[in-house]
């Protein structure tokens, strides 16, 4: 077995490799306004989604098809899979391999994808694995970042919501810890981010500062970067509906950011971002989708045409 | 956000783009004989299905699929899609756009296609919106009749079964009054075309015959519109069991109908139509999934080549 | 209606055309080192699953790929289907055949393909109709063993587990009794080879040998087909697990097996075979998936092309 290109988590991504993948994603915008390009023309990506998510499924399924390539989907593969015949991951993995040149993968158990990824012998990407990461959304929402703000380094990043269980924050703080950037953590002190998370960000010297104020915050982020506080993490209702109101972004708030500051979220958004806030030129939350498009096609075009972008 | 050119409404054609479309349906149906075409390579169509129909869906991926353009589909997103987090259509709409260049969209509730398509800036395309429209149905029939009959003026249309509820009839109404015909409208009395598309067509001149008997009527219509009455229309069942069986099309209603009249029907067909007609030469509901594919090419082209067919 | 070319059955296929199939089906697999082909550029083929089998779907679909054509897909019709309104299966086949220019469908009832395919006039492929055939299962059963013993005539060849219920025995013993091979069947007695298919080997002058022991028998097998008990052919649960634990294939066994034997398993694979075997040379399981799109490959390419491989 040879050794594959695997996506499967944002430690893997070191500080040029990010640079050297947000210029190739920019060029693939480039070819996404001639129309798309004939790169991936005779591959084929499986999607294996063992927990619908039709957002991240559709983004790689376009970013193949923008770049000639083909696919083969299962959006649902705990109701219409072998695995209710108990077949091992393992097995999955090593059958889907032979039919296919890159498989994504969403699951809800942490580690599954690269369990996976273990046994097989062309590249996976990890297309969020429960608690645990979602490489490519980290991924995108630095692009965004760094195409809005033409560059990382020098930047306040606010972190707003549920710190402790959201993935997309731990994903974000992963990668940004690569760049010269200070942190402003807004979170209910119980919704707080992981201590380890923490540790790891004044591990390599970055400045973290606490607050529970969102007005109190806001007016010294570059970049706000709202979340969602999802219900299914919570094992008690009540604790939810608490936290759930705590963060709402609206116009009011809006008028306390800077007026180059940029607002994005992983979506769906719910009732964290008032709708008021969509017009706002600084809210660049539903040009991400766009941006997760032209990373996908720049990381399948890497793995699959043996461009080492990562 | 450029003006998309949506397809929404049967209310949006007129006569002149109804003949342009069904001359265009024609040209598409030369371009299948040889095999199709790459007129649509590099193209993306999102289907989103919140109402699984495999007929509706299929016909547009075909269409699509025909013209060397590809397709990302959702054939069931209220299972599996971030609807069950609350995110709103709009915000849907604005994602998938960034991700395909036109998005069909099928759901039980009228207008939320619309709704969608307000917040989207590629074209959307209304693949039935509950009991309100299903325009590339009622398209796709009168391409059938203009095409077995060569012409729409001058022919008297017949309209079979549940005419208060039937979706199907409410669209060709709306459709055959730009065209000199007769109405021969055949049902319950209970079930009887709404009063508003009685008076619509009466408005632009056209004359309409009622009928209880299909038996007295059939002798004079040209074409034979045959509806299912759908048993998910009645909140009693006793009501739909007295209903469904009252006009079943067979071999002896056959002999009395002209030698030249046509049998058109949306399909799925359950038992309103005997499968002894299927044989008879003026049976042409099989032929309608095929130009459902024709029509929808020459939408699918005419909205993505810039060549405005409506 | 032209005939079409459906593949329904394992009984339609002759020794010469087994042989002829197995050459396109290593022809294919040189297409498919050089990236695949675009011999069906233009083609479609709907898959209609009517119980799910990613499996066997993302074979079909990638053999369809690999050749450059392109896919409508339904993976769980029962749930998404016009048939929970009572369509028939005769009008789901004269619809879809309008949409595309082969079928493949699955369904949990013995003989449903044949009678869709009866009123297609596009090809049908049996994708699998419950306890009755799986012929493209049979068929890269087939070519594994002819690919990896050079031919098929000589050998011996043992089949292990349900060899009553089992659909895929009963699909392998039907192509196999056109070679010169002899069958050693190792089953507990309630799991027999069902008389007829007995009679067919006999009829033909194949020799059977029965056993209880896979131990015993082992010795003298050049391929070990092992089957999975499957727990859904059982009404009792506790005659399932007296039986399923019966026959697991270990290391121990393999010490016992020929150094040229092969071992072949439909997949999916729970218990019946244990992972040490996975890593021996012997074990063919996990290229099969892999052989299975070389067969469909060549199976679409000659139905699609005109070259009559069947």
């Amino acid at each position: 077995m040879h050794e594959a290109k695997h996506i499967l988590s944002t430690d893997q991504f070191e500080r040029d490799e990010l640079l050297e993948l947000f210029e190739e994603a920019d060029e693939m915008e480039k070819i996404l306004e001639v129309g798309g390009g004939d790169y991936l023309h005779g591959k084929i990506m499986a999607t294996l989604f063992f927990e619908p998510s039709t957002r991240t499924r559709f983004s790689f399924e376009s970013a193949m098809l923008r770049l000639g390539g083909s696919v083969i989907s299962n959006a649902d593969m705990v109701n219409t899979s072998s695995l209710k015949k108990q077949e091992s991951l393992e097995d999955t993995g090593r059958t889907v391999s032979r039919m296919a040149d890159v498989i994504v993968m969403r699951h809800p158990e942490a580690g599954s994808v690269s369990k996976l990824a273990s046994f097989c012998d062309v590249p996976v990407i990890n297309g969020g694995d429960g608690p645990n990461d979602h490489p490519t959304q980290g991924l995108l929402d630095l692009y965004t970042i760094w195409k809005e703000r033409g560059s990382l380094d020098g930047l306040t990043i606010g972190m707003v919501g549920d710190l402790k269980y959201g993935r997309v924050v731990h994903s974000q703080c992963k990668l940004l810890k690569h760049f010269d950037v200070k942190f402003v953590l807004v979170s209910p002190k119980a919704l707080a981010v992981p201590e380890e998370i923490g540790e790891e960000l004044a591990g390599v010297g970055r400045e973290v500062k606490l607050s529970e104020k969102l007005e109190d915050a806001i007016g010294e982020m570059d970049v706000i970067s709202m979340t969602r506080v999802q219900e299914e993490r919570f094992k008690d209702r009540s604790d939810y509906e608490k936290y759930a109101g705590a963060y709402v972004l609206d116009g009011e708030l809006m008028k306390k950011a800077k007026p180059d500051a940029i607002v994005i979220h992983p979506l769906p958004r719910v009732d964290e971002i008032s709708p008021e806030v969509d017009d706002d030129p600084r809210a660049k939350y539903f040009e991400q989708p766009g941006n997760g498009v032209a990373v996908r096609m720049a990381l399948l075009k890497g793995i699959l045409m043996g461009e080492d972008v990562k």
